[in-house]
């Protein structure tokens, strides 16, 4: 799918160790394009973290370059000063003033950038720049590190007789917590949308979406989203019109977030917790995340057990309130908890089947009132633990 | 070590799936002496922890019942009628007052105690009831779960001519988190210490021990502290004397907690972080404990990597003022990082050889302040995910 004002380019650069890998990616926008982000929380921000916040505070961008292998955080003035030499590279190479350009950068901490890499991939991205369905696909494996597969979401409305199109793009796959954005993710529209109504609607997505999810619990240094709509299709967007722009793109975004969860390192199931009849949406939303972190429950989810007890215990030292005598428990719709109390071997073992499939759906009501909230979360497995020992060697 | 005023006895009455492990245990005193408990801040609590609370209120026990295998817990008025028959049991078996006896039960949440095995096992647990190193001995082996290990810890100081003992018995290994009490943990002296300041002394005690420590983030239901002083030895403790009383107090849990971090399930290392230079204690210890809960941190300690990355990032999502570039890591006394830069190949080389060890002290100097704490934590391992995605097969 072509999306209308937006070039893609994806190369193997050298700057992983797998040097047969894509590492290095841009997007280019024919021109200044409206444009909205979301970073990470962390006070510790990557240099292209700090560099990539200035160039979205205008409301317009041009293009974002995005290695991987490197997340050039923690390196000092040595990293702000190696991002803004590939700024430079990148502006020169593109003919693009510099301060409309993000960058984006993920793997490891603390490495200084291989600047080598970046004076040989950056104009050799150029040669490789186009607006179809592989261009995109290049630019989308050149952003993955430990993910095991692309992530990437495509859907088109109507919106008054043009039709809209909208390509999200992320990659996952540690160090995801949902304070806000929680990894790269990039989405493109050719949508004509003002760039404050688009920081709205971003935000709006935001909270729906990667905020609602959780790998390990680690919020990255670097965690960047950004959305950039050329406005090459139909009018400015208002209204009821911005209503279901404001759909998509928490559509795409929510997609894009439960991807993310899937293939979280070394998952092998992907679970949606719903919490309801919390005392109001703030309880319900805690104790979804004190349910959603427990390696405990986690742990229980990679060996498909309903272990419904670690689930009631997370539940309960969450900072908010609940009964253990009014809780229900529910693993898909097998209630195996009613008002506290165990149902028997009969929904255990009808229980534990449905903890055999790899969606996994699980729904505590409090029965305390009406708050509700739902997160998504993978399993804890022993190849997480083997990918995050060995990371580094 | 005998600790005059108390008995102990631990048999294996068929509670635990292996009949040839302990896991019926009681402590008896000679008379009613001043005890003080501290228990779980989960609002999920086990049956025996309500009927302990209630006892330890009234600043006395006669006697602590203890299993293992089963946690009591989400097991509704079922529960609580059980525990109450078990007191009921030891209060005839023992001739003690039923108000006078606490219980405190471990394992898995949910099942319903098998009643059976406590009507034969707590008149057998008379027959071996003895205050020998022996007898102590077995009592600790009849509170294990996962534990690897049995945990004791024997403290002597003379006071006034007098000898004053004291003996720390607990067990972990998983559900540790630093709410509070975090595990079974028993502490018996033959001091004279009034109830009010033996209570008041197990606070402190515990807020610098079991509260400074962290297996897996999960809080259990079941978490007990209790500590009975039975005044066989010396005069009642005032002033300075108490003062005493509560260093050994703090070591006794201090060492206990160190052991129950230690052998937290799949652990094969200890690492003790200090952090210092916060603008508060506050501040230090938010610091601390998200850098010990962080799963990623975890890992890389169990695959013997200096990661400073990851301790840095944790450091920088906690609730406490960071910045990147005033922070100093040293592993061991290696000094990988100084106001936030790498110190380069040479000193990672020395911070690896230090992660090899089996004890690792990590210290993080934030440069901001005055403020410092201190926490143990044990690694992430695989067979952690092993151990808990197969706890209840």
């Amino acid at each position: 799918m072509e999306i209308k004002g937006f070039s893609f380019a994806g190369i193997c650069a050298g700057i992983k160790k797998d040097v047969t890998k894509e590492d290095l990616g841009i997007i280019v926008c024919d021109e200044a394009v409206a444009a909205a982000g979301l970073f990470t929380r962390n006070q510790v921000k990557a240099a292209p973290v700090m560099l990539s916040q200035k160039t979205l505070e205008t409301g317009q961008c041009r293009a974002v370059l995005v290695n991987s292998g490197n997340a050039n955080c923690f390196t000092g003035q040595q990293g702000l000063s190696d991002a803004r030499k590939c700024i430079e590279m990148a502006a020169r190479t593109f003919d693009v003033p510099e301060d409309q350009i993000a960058v984006a950068s993920t793997g490891v901490i603390g490495a200084p950038l291989p600047m080598d890499k970046f004076t040989a991939g950056i104009p050799s991205l150029s040669k490789h720049l186009g607006n179809s369905r592989e261009h995109a696909e290049a630019f989308s494996r050149s952003i993955l590190t430990t993910d095991t597969c692309t992530k990437t979401v495509e859907i088109k409305i109507d919106v008054k007789g043009h039709t809209i199109s909208m390509m999200g793009i992320a990659k996952g796959s540690g160090m995801i917590r949902p304070d806000m954005a929680t990894m790269l993710a990039f989405v493109v529209t050719d949508a004509c949308v003002a760039a404050s109504d688009l920081k709205a609607a971003l935000v709006r997505a935001n909270e729906q979406s990667f905020s609602r999810i959780t790998v390990d619990g680690d919020t990255s240094t670097n965690d960047t989203l950004i959305c950039m709509a050329s406005g090459k299709v139909g009018e400015p967007l208002q209204g009821d019109d911005l209503g279901k722009f404001q759909e998509i793109l928490t559509q795409t975004c929510a997609e894009l977030a439960k991807m993310v969860a899937r293939d979280g390192e070394g998952a092998t199931k992907l679970v949606h917790l719903i919490v309801q009849g919390a005392v109001s949406p703030e309880d319900a939303l805690e104790v979804a995340q004190t349910i959603a972190h427990s390696s405990l429950v986690k742990t229980a989810v990679f060996g498909e057990d309903p272990n419904w007890g670690r689930i009631t215990a997370a539940a309960g030292r969450a900072d908010a309130r609940v009964e253990q005598d009014k809780m229900d428990l529910f693993f898909g719709k097998v209630p195996l908890v009613i008002h506290g109390q165990w149902q028997g071997k009969d929904r255990e073992v009808e229980a534990a089947r449905i903890m055999k499939e790899e969606k996994i759906s699980i729904t505590l009501d409090l029965n305390l009132g009406d708050g509700c909230d739902e997160f998504w979360f993978c399993d804890f497995s022993k190849e997480y633990v083997s990918i995050n020992a060995d990371y580094r060697s």
